[in-house]
């Protein structure tokens, strides 16, 4: 699944990822009130104005992006029928022919990491047959508990062609508290960085690891070293955008063949229709001004490339 | 809800937690046989055995806990129909008297934490109604993500006066790579547990606080100085049983009023059936020796608190 997502990166010029993790706030009013109709205010209705919400905007996107990444409490919060829209957006985006990183960041000891492998990455036995739970093609992990809590993850990658992004350096103002704890005079995410860069050599594809990294675009600085300890893996960067950061922060999460790095907007992608720039779309148009908003992330994210050329 | 715990545990007279984590290896025959007859061999049919398993031992075993503690993991991995038995479950247990502890160990950035926090202890918003999706009574959660993943969470405790246990020091071999890390000359844990204090000091029940932590039987030696780090915090102390911990490894974790902690088991109880001293039950009796090993486990942690007196 790194080939695949190596080689779609490279053919559509785009290392992008757009993260479907809409709120009900953020669905046009037109979606909601057709769910709500259908549906009543339930959360059978919030879930298929997500829904609908999502299918749209994907259909407007897919031709240009390599890979989505649905964020699961999203879909969580509208208990059961909200699992149920994650699972079926899921789908629809490998329809489509788009690559899922499900942003779940599990993590837990090991029998109970195995389960959340087996259920989002792998397959489940029951009596003679299996099934694939939730069958996202990444997901992201906490690595807190350590390698007992990711080796379930590695065997199911190794099974199953699939990959796992860790969590190093998050986007958020207090990743800090405990990430920056210093270890020997050393933060504590180079520490967690390093064991990332060793799980990623046992499991390589042709130029990049199955086992890749989350670092928040909003530390330009941190990321240059991070780069350095774990080059290949390739870095899932948050924060683009609604979050802070912008395309020339980027540079250094990039290695030399301008590569080993996917940049992730959700808010500024999904919202594109209420922000200034994107407003003339208006709200029954909203896929287009998110379409637009991609296509100027495209063009911004372009232009770091041609730096590190 | 700390306030509940706190005067179940004394009513009772038995500190301890029943964790719900049932593989389908656990589930005697004759229940997955039945399921699987009515739902085939499907997520739908061991979902409904996982279901039957623990509702059998819920009834044999209620009017001896005060609280249970599903592990999230176990059920979504038979993807959205095992979400659903786990919403059953909590709904279950909760109309049994039993206090719920979802073991989920969420954690992210603000808004997605939010998420989350609503979804499993709060009430989400659909256009002018309100729903609790999955409705736990206390949830886990995962502290690397720093204060801005946690707070959410602390707020929505507050609205709905429930409750949280933050990881500091997991059970699993493993936790130490990152757990155990020098930060200044003191594991990292430590400074954990004295974030968990400030939180702790800021959502205050009676005598407990709504903020709690997560510290495995597996580190008697650990436990001592965390419980002194965080007087007002019930710690709940997995890892007994199955794990390896043992009663008189758990004095420490206990306060000189003899509260302040609450006692895991999962494997040891599910899975009394197929022990040597429970094998006269049988595998059709497997609830009545879950029962009996709750008497047992009730009657080593009264023998640890004599002790501590």
């Amino acid at each position: 699944m790194i080939n695949r997502l190596v080689e779609k990166i490279k053919k559509m010029n785009a290392p992008i990822v757009v993260g479907l993790d809409p709120m009900l706030s953020y669905v046009p009013e037109q979606i909601q009130k057709k769910a709500f109709t259908e549906f009543g205010e339930t959360l059978e209705g919030a879930a298929e104005a997500i829904w609908q919400f999502n299918k749209a905007i994907v259909d407007a996107i897919y031709d240009l992006i390599p890979a989505v990444k649905p964020q699961i409490a999203m879909y969580e919060q509208f208990g059961v029928p909200g699992m149920t829209a994650y699972e079926k957006i899921v789908t629809y985006c490998q329809e489509k022919g788009l690559i899922v990183i499900g942003d779940i960041k599990r993590g837990d000891i090991a029998s109970t990491s195995e389960a959340y492998a087996v259920g989002h990455l792998g397959r489940v036995r029951v009596g003679s047959r299996n099934y694939a739970g939730f069958h996202e093609d990444f997901v992201t992990i906490n690595p807190y508990l350590g390698s007992d809590g990711v080796n379930p993850f590695l065997k199911v990658c190794r099974e199953e062609k699939k990959g796992i992004f860790i969590l190093v350096k998050t986007s958020n103002p207090s990743s800090g508290e405990f990430q920056d704890c210093l270890v020997n005079r050393r933060p504590l995410y180079e520490l967690v960085g390093e064991k990332v860069a060793r799980w990623s050599e046992e499991m390589m594809g042709d130029n990049y690891s199955y086992v890749g990294a989350v670092v928040g675009a909003t530390y330009p600085q941190i990321s240059m070293m991070l780069r350095k300890i774990m080059p290949k893996s390739y870095i899932l960067v948050p924060g683009y955008g609604a979050q802070g950061g912008k395309g020339k922060d980027l540079v250094n999460f990039f290695n030399k063949d301008g590569l080993g790095a996917i940049v992730n907007s959700s808010r500024g992608i999904l919202t594109a229709y209420r922000q200034e720039q994107y407003g003339a779309f208006g709200p029954e148009h909203f896929a287009q001004a998110s379409r637009q908003a991609i296509l100027d992330m495209v063009s911004d994210i372009r232009g770091v490339l041609e730096v590190t050329k």
